[in-house]
């Protein structure tokens, strides 16, 4: 079963590796960048281009949005979110931990777990580990995530110690519900552990371990990404995967800027999300392999050139810099529907070529050349 | 010449008539619906999606949005509209003046022309039919307008017979303006003059007549669609279709309504444009062949049928009905693109359609049995 679900075809000599995920909605090849679909959609993209242009392997949902709007009544009435976003390749959502935490109106937190008021409209929930667990399913997400705490940073120790180790309890209620109710729609759905311990080497070693002995298919590196320094980001990931068992993918949540994913790849991750090429595209930044545009700057004004000539989408040939620029100013929506895009395309592009560079053996040697390049403003 | 820009290729019992308009930017099959690309964008729409999906044959930029925004020095930078916008299919333009008249911060006009205060940023601008007629020979566009000004409704018939006079005097000048300056970009650019007289009977005849007699490639009809009841709408079309040249394409500027734009093809209309498929989308609100959907309504929340089996683009197959209303819900923009899509190919469709019965020979039965339908909401 375990080594069904993933297959490792390339390990660099240091912890990068390219392989394949095989999900009942197709196979991922990894290392993956996973676009984020909200609340049923990747902002301004329709999923046709998310398939055909951007190429897409998998997307993600937000339990906590889905949960709330459209509700589990419309998507369990759909056949789960396939279904009713008309998405038919894999699905992965969060737990709607982090976004309970970060998003509700008000939020009292228990063992049991964790009652909070809606952001929309003020409605009382209550969402425990087998909740989450339950709503997951009801999506019919093909990977689904365990209910965990998500500590901010920074945390102090004991907040951290304490947050972790009933993150550890929940996942042992997630593990004894998921066994003991049927999956839905006919799919497998595969649960991933997330390992938490903040900042902190000997609490993240604790929880790595604990969640390697769990023996999911997969794992997850949470907590991350939350506002530490880059160097901490990569210091406790490079702890964390060297414990994870190797045999089995991990998922580093929520990361993060083109370098980022290139040197979390290098360090042996598998999976990313991160809301960055869609929010930043919102707001005109575009991430190409020459640096990082502001679209919005007076530069482009008359630079008819291509959006981006070395882009893999049709937006990067058919529309101009000055183009993109005066629909940014002038407010169209048609300036963030292009930059989005052009930034899952990119994002996309980033990892199948760091994923052909693991192939051909001179991984670390690329992305030491290119980081300093995609890092530059342009 | 004249023969050349347009060809009549069937005229039904009554005065519709099926056409194509020949030029250099291609053809265009009459009678026709032309989106309207206000700042060189139709909102929320590729420009891939126009050409493939829309199956758009012309479509509108409007001169007082694009003079302020992106400006004329970046629109002759990028050799025109087409180029800058990527778009090679026909283009036309209005005059400008009914944005000096209705977006302006203020206005001040005079026979020489209208000073106005820029609506972005109060900048001083002065718009006269010789500028305007620069302006919209920079944009390139294959058919552009005389400059008129556009009565409001209702109107007193003194102000209405100056400002048709004044419009007149206008267009004089425009005409001696065109002839006096050379085309630019290489392509042909056709000037449409515009019957003005308010919902007068004896003015429209007056301003008809007038208009006829300057012999131009195509002519067209203003100042209507600006709040006066449908019946005067059709009464002042039906009067002044009578009288200009049937040879000439005949554009009824700013209409309308599905069942508007049917009624105006019977009055021998063959050119129409409107915001409204592009506005009334981005408000939830689409037409189909069965009548209006409120896509916020709360009877699609749970009717995951698609969005409209007798569409033609791909919105309206690989979306649902409760999905589009979830998206719409949730202010998710997707929403927007989907309607807009949906609208614009529903429009170019009913021409397309409408067009096939005038060939037919049945198009007032067909328009008669339709109207009702297309009216009614669902």
């Amino acid at each position: 079963m375990n080594s069904k679900f993933f297959t490792i075809e390339s390990q660099s000599s240091g912890k990068a590796r390219a392989g394949t995920i095989q999900t009942d909605h197709g196979a991922i090849q990894t290392p993956i960048f996973m676009p984020v679909g909200t609340v049923a959609s990747v902002k301004t993209v329709h999923q046709r281009e998310l398939r055909e242009d951007i190429k897409a392997q998998i997307i993600l949902g937000n339990t906590y949005h889905l949960y709330l709007r459209p509700t589990m009544e419309v998507i369990s009435g759909a056949g789960g979110l396939h279904p009713f976003m008309n998405w038919d390749l894999p699905i992965l959502t969060d737990s709607g931990g982090y976004q309970v935490f970060s998003l509700s109106a008000s939020r009292k937190m228990s063992e049991e777990g964790v009652k909070f008021k809606s952001h929309i409209d003020g409605s009382l929930h209550f969402i425990s580990p087998e909740k989450s667990m339950e709503i997951q399913r009801d999506i019919g997400a093909d990977i689904f995530m365990a209910f965990d705490e998500c500590t901010p940073y920074p945390c102090g120790y004991t907040q951290a110690r304490e947050s972790m180790e009933m993150t550890h309890r929940w996942l042992k209620r997630c593990i004894d519900w998921t066994k003991n109710h049927p999956e839905r729609y006919g799919h497998k759905q595969h649960l991933f552990p997330i390992v938490q311990g903040s900042t902190y080497s000997d609490l993240r070693r604790q929880s790595a371990e604990f969640i390697s002995e769990q023996d999911a298919v997969g794992n997850a590196i949470g907590g991350l990404s939350v506002g530490e320094p880059e160097e901490e980001m990569y210091r406790i990931t490079n702890e964390v995967t060297d414990i994870l068992p190797k045999e089995k993918p991990r998922y580093l949540m929520g990361v993060g800027t083109p370098w980022n994913i290139l040197e979390s790849i290098g360090l042996g991750v598998d999976m990313m999300d991160c809301v960055m090429p869609t929010r930043n595209a919102r707001n005109g930044m575009i991430f190409t392999w020459n640096g990082v545009m502001n679209l919005k700057n007076e530069k482009w004004k008359n630079d008819f050139s291509a959006l981006d000539p070395s882009g893999t989408s049709f937006v990067d040939s058919e529309y101009s810099k000055a183009y993109v620029r005066h629909l940014f100013v002038s407010k169209e929506y048609l300036g963030k529907q292009i930059a989005s895009i052009h930034n899952l395309a990119f994002y996309l592009d980033l990892v199948r070529t760091a994923r052909a560079h693991i192939l051909a053996g001179d991984f670390y040697q690329w992305k030491d050349s290119v980081s300093p390049i995609l890092r530059q403003r342009l």
